[in-house]
């Protein structure tokens, strides 16, 4: 029998995922304080549901199956598509509507670092206003999100739909060429231009426009027109606190303009910019449309953060687990029911503490807290319940102190 | 399209969610005070790893497919699974392990009030010892949670593999009568006496067996020497202070009795028995040898507290959901970026505050406040902005007062 996890997927052990849950809790205190709340929806959805947005083809890169029901069912792999079904089901709920997720997803490619096939992402919608004073409040997020769970220095690049269509005018793309020519764009961090140019060719898109375009941006020639909308949001996402050096436009930014319909962005972890984007984002006027089978557009905007490709990226980011501060070593059976006692009212002040549960001796006791990376023992034998007081053992340093049970709990405070 | 979620799912909107977090948060507190680490597995395993447990038999309670690689595999179904697959992988691991999980699976049979197809459960698993101890642990923490997550008053029933295979033997049942035994008692909470005796005569067993088995467990006549270690693990959980009153051996307790090998627990809400158990548990030395393909056997014991039945037994404890504590409404557009700015700060200070994002008048903000239960508008107009205070409503009562800028923050400081 394989002892493996299914491929493309893995196990998060404590010291995994107690990183992530300690993300998890800083994103959950930033989104709340803006009023979002938390939606989990489920693993699978019908498929048909699922293929809406993405066109049937999309069976390729998702888990899908039957139940035994006959339903046909996927694995979700966009956390937008759920909650663009609860809204379009539900059209009178009070707008707007500020939602977040912090959930898991799949995908049926290739794993790489930082690409599994389960996958964790973390990201939020807000639904019912087109006003820019909405797309700045995403951003601001956004950067408060990225602030709070890293070390690292980061830069918000944004773009418009507008912008690359203004561009896209000036060198005489047609409607059918543009979202070629965005996508031929966005491909370049991963392509040369020579590759992209012969892709552009066989599809019969005049490779000059292609060109031209290209020119166009690294002039960074942004055209003023079409770039008031952008600045009003980037302009109110300053006052709300986003550094100004930590956002700037540009025009390569071209990903998912079939699916955006205003501003756009991306961010990147400075020097590691190679790595992609971790936290990406913009208005999608169209997408709960479609699935209200409504004329009327419901205007959206929102971001998704993607926690495996953070985490690959800022590992070097400052870290520790220890699965508890204090652990408590009973030398010898006959005083196990006073150290259970002691660890049991530490437990109740707060500390985190673990004892002995094998019956062990102490140089056993020792071996498996520091194989644990457990940063104290407190020894207690006849002599310290006698004197009542532990000895307390620093296991980095290898020093000892006795402590008196009196101010074992005003001792310990200060050592955590 | 169907707009809704598949058949036995369901979305847990924020209200909903944020209890559930809540709950979670508290179990966290918990299980980490102990020194257990959350782990997380993959939502799928191969199909042959479920199915070691429980037989091939057991794809007809999940969900299975193929991937696009031809691997069979099949959504998660019980969390210790996983975790003795993690166990067995790695016999080197120190011991004890501590493990807990906070989390979702699937179950393919007919959806049920507080029994969906997608249900979350929690627990935790202590891995590697045998001593009474560790059970005691296993039963301070299952109470300790409950006591934490409801207001209601439970009870812990507890009975052990010794107590009923001793009554068993009394009543002169063979190896093979027992499992069918110890399976037609723990049916009694469901189906009549006569329903069950029914199917132990189509089964062959003798069902004066039965009923003589039957009248030992009401005499509660505990066989003496057989409840012996029963005895020393309820004692050390009252030592870690786990309330006698609250713990209770019950010899109709015999569920998973060809699973579990030694105590066994449920856990009943008060006068909501007959709802079934809400946290259950118990040793089992035997499933990780299963999986390790070794003689071997490596004690565990452990519990799971399925969340979904709890919140459905336990939906009049006191909870009320608010998105935010106070949402900012600025009357004219001349204020908003003054009313941005101080709804910045009240964020930094860390509290929950949302404001207008659709440019309404000062009635329609009001109007969305009360329909999304905030308790209190800050209202800000001109005439507050020269006088450097804000309005403060409280929704509820109806009242307003001034409050100055300078001392906002110690005021709503009080309010929450």
């Amino acid at each position: 029998m394989k002892l493996q996890t299914p491929k493309g997927t893995r196990d998060l052990l404590p010291s995994e995922n107690d990183k992530r849950e300690k993300i998890y809790s800083k994103l959950r205190e930033v989104f709340s304080s803006y009023g979002y709340g938390e939606v989990e929806t489920p693993a699978f959805e019908y498929f048909d549901l699922l293929a809406e947005k993405s066109g049937p083809e999309v069976e390729k890169e998702i888990y899908s199956f039957e139940d035994k029901g006959g339903r046909k069912l996927g694995l979700r792999f966009d956390p937008t598509v759920p909650i663009a079904r609860i809204v379009a089901s539900d059209p009178s709920k009070p707008k707007p509507i500020k939602y977040y997720y912090i959930t898991r997803m799949w995908r049926y490619d290739q794993p790489q670092a930082g690409r599994m096939r389960e996958f964790w992402q973390a990201g939020c919608e807000l639904i019912g206003t087109k006003e820019p004073e909405a797309d700045a409040e995403v951003l601001k997020l956004a950067n408060e999100c990225l602030e709070r769970v890293t070390d690292n220095e980061y830069i918000i690049k944004v773009n418009s739909r507008e912008i690359s269509e203004a561009i896209a005018d000036e060198v005489g793309a047609t409607e059918e060429e543009k979202s070629e020519l965005f996508r031929s764009i966005d491909k370049l961090d991963k392509k040369t231009r020579g590759e992209v140019e012969e892709e552009l060719k066989k599809k019969g898109i005049d490779t000059s426009k292609f060109n031209e375009m290209l020119e166009k941006i690294d002039k960074n020639e942004v055209p003023e027109e079409a770039r008031k909308n952008l600045d009003e949001v980037m302009e109110k996402a300053v006052n709300l606190g986003v550094k100004k050096e930590n956002i700037e436009i540009d025009m390569m930014i071209t990903r998912g303009l079939d699916y955006y319909t205003g501003f756009v962005f991306e961010t990147f972890i400075k020097g590691k910019e190679e790595k992609g984007s971790v936290c990406s984002g913009g208005r999608y006027d169209s997408l709960i449309s479609i699935y209200s089978n409504s004329d009327e557009e419901t205007p959206a905007t929102g971001f998704g953060l993607g926690i495996d490709r953070l985490l690959e990226i800022t590992s070097e980011d400052e870290y520790e687990y220890k699965p508890v501060d204090f652990y408590v070593c009973p030398v010898k059976e006959e005083v196990r029911e006073k150290a259970m006692e002691i660890t049991s009212k530490l437990r109740e002040e707060g500390f985190k503490v673990d004892i002995d549960l094998m019956r062990r001796r102490l140089s056993k006791q020792l071996n498996y807290i520091n194989s644990s990376n457990i940063p104290y023992a407190l020894i207690i034998g006849p002599q310290e319940i006698e004197n009542e007081e532990v000895t307390l053992k620093d296991m980095k340093e290898g020093t000892e102190e006795k402590i008196s049970l009196d101010s074992l709990n005003e001792k310990l405070g200060e050592l955590i």
